[in-house]
């Protein structure tokens, strides 16, 4: 029987397993953003040494588990199992780099909410009694989406206003079943959403009605309120998705604007020229295991809804005409175990 | 603690979910093949009245899905989770198809061993307290693969003998926390393996490492031999790939040949032109849900060691030189609960 769901979407772990590491690598961009301090390694050449940047993305998916494997002193043999994907065609980021750490792994596509797609069924994974150890990551590359979503780059597309910029890094997060937190304590997961939104230059807009319905449905879940939270962090939506998001929940009677971050706002200045903001899967990836983990840490947030967005378009998709469906998955990350 | 798993990479389930409803839908050309009267529906036009061939995969998916739910009895919204995957690109027939369902979705990349990695994580959410109904699915179709994959259509590229033929179809398993069974009661989830093979020509080839390495570990683990069980079929070997897999079983002391049998050497007849046999996540997809699960209910087989194999290449990851890693992962089907 399903003992740990609670309402229509939500579970609510029995044992919340604790984030006990992440791992974090970005390219020279972000490496110039506010967050740079809180990534464990900055690449000055976003090839990472290899011949393409699809391999350097997976190298640095590779690298980022490593990082976090270091940081939680454990060996890779310690991990029961990866959970993984990233944007690229077949996902080859995250199986390739699978490949080289040699772990029993579960490929992901949720594009990007592949971060909190894979750290709700770890979660779910180590409650459940399957695993001490798992790793939740993902990534993405600048290079590699524009000319595999977009255009090639050497055409030089202007680039409207309402478009983000993808970020270059891999995120990685190590769940453990003991540990001193901050914990995964609820998961609530999305379904697909599609209002109709047909612009493949504006994910923002595509993704805020999913949003909305995974955070009003996590209220209705859990029964918490918005005063629960000290943080509700959004993956990617930037200032153009963060608008519709805000509305769209004023709406429906959540004013979350006094407690709300976005990753993709975050992770960049204004002054670099990213228009809407940042996103790609990598985007909440490397915001969580870097920045958010260490203000966690440090106290400056004791609970934390925690929200990556996923616009599950392809080029095929929008060449044939299709609208753009989004989804999103919310976990609650706190310190406390209530 | 991890208290269900067994040995590096298996779990034992404590209370084995019961699969309780399969639906399937082939295309025209499985329709002629010697499992015809296992499968719930056959089009006989593979465009499925719809404007593009990925179009219509999306729709296959969905109605497999549809078929398994009527056969249960169930709604939609009875259903906690769908898990599902396909072979195109940001794998748009799952999250379309999810679109139209409307239910909470992870997307899943596995290549051709979706099937089995969705009924892996799908058995955790429900004997985890989760779940009570979930719905494992995937899809795929010959010529939106052959087109993302190889060569145009129009292009009629002759077609080496190793080559294996993707199945149009789509296949849909209901799992549910009660039921009178069969159950699935072990999984084993697979590493990515891969030794060296560059031909996308002869997925067989590089799939067997993969499958002999995930069939060894699961004896390992488990403690089970060849003789525990009825039945042992692989996904999407093809006659290639199950020649490998038997000798390098062979030569670690396992020979399966009695037992065996693949989906992809059993979905055609060999006057089918096919050369090495079906592939595709689809081709273990309705195998498993249309001819497998009738053998199992009429007492053919008690016990089957059930795996479906990836190759998780893409045409990006060819292009640049990159060898064809493969993944495959087992479950055991049991009408017995031991």
């Amino acid at each position: 029987m399903a003992e740990k769901k609670l309402g229509a979407q939500t579970v609510k772990f029995k044992n919340p397993p604790s984030i006990i590491a992440g791992g974090t690598i970005v390219g020279p961009k972000e490496g110039e953003g506010p967050l740079r301090d809180y990534f464990d390694m900055i690449l000055i050449d976003d090839t990472y040494g290899e011949k393409s940047w699809e391999k350097a993305e997976s190298k640095m998916f590779q690298d980022a588990v490593n990082l976090a494997l270091k940081k939680a002193n454990l060996k890779i043999s310690d991990i029961d199992y990866l959970l993984g994907g990233d944007l690229l065609n077949q996902i080859i980021s995250a199986n390739f780099a699978a490949r080289q750490l040699n772990v029993p792994h579960f490929g992901l596509y949720g594009a990007c909410s592949t971060m909190t797609e894979g750290l709700t069924l770890g979660a779910m994974l180590i409650d459940g009694g399957y695993a001490d150890y798992v790793i939740a990551a993902t990534s993405s590359h600048f290079s590699t989406a524009e000319r595999q979503f977009r255009y090639p780059l050497e055409q030089g597309i202007q680039r409207p206003f309402t478009s983000q910029w993808t970020v270059t890094g891999a995120g990685a997060t190590i769940l453990a079943s003991t540990g001193e937190g901050p914990y995964i304590t609820h998961a609530t997961t999305g379904k697909v959403v599609d209002l109709g939104m047909k612009d493949a230059n504006n994910m923002g807009a595509a993704m805020a009605p999913a949003a909305a319905d995974t955070i009003i449905t996590h209220f209705k879940d859990t029964g918490f309120t918005i005063e629960d939270y000290d943080l509700i962090m959004t993956g990617d939506m930037g200032r153009v998705g963060r608008d519709i998001l805000l509305e769209l929940l004023y709406k429906e009677g959540f004013d979350i604007a006094d407690k709300y971050k976005d990753c993709g706002i975050e992770i960049f200045y204004e002054s670099q020229d990213v228009h809407s903001g940042g996103s790609g899967a990598a985007c909440s990836a490397v915001v969580l295991n870097g920045w958010l983990l260490s203000q966690i840490r440090n106290g400056v947030y004791k609970k934390v809804l925690f929200m990556a967005t996923g616009a599950l378009l392809s080029p095929t998709s929008t060449y044939q005409g299709e609208s753009i469906p989004g989804i999103a998955h919310a976990i609650t990350i706190s310190t406390i175990l209530s």
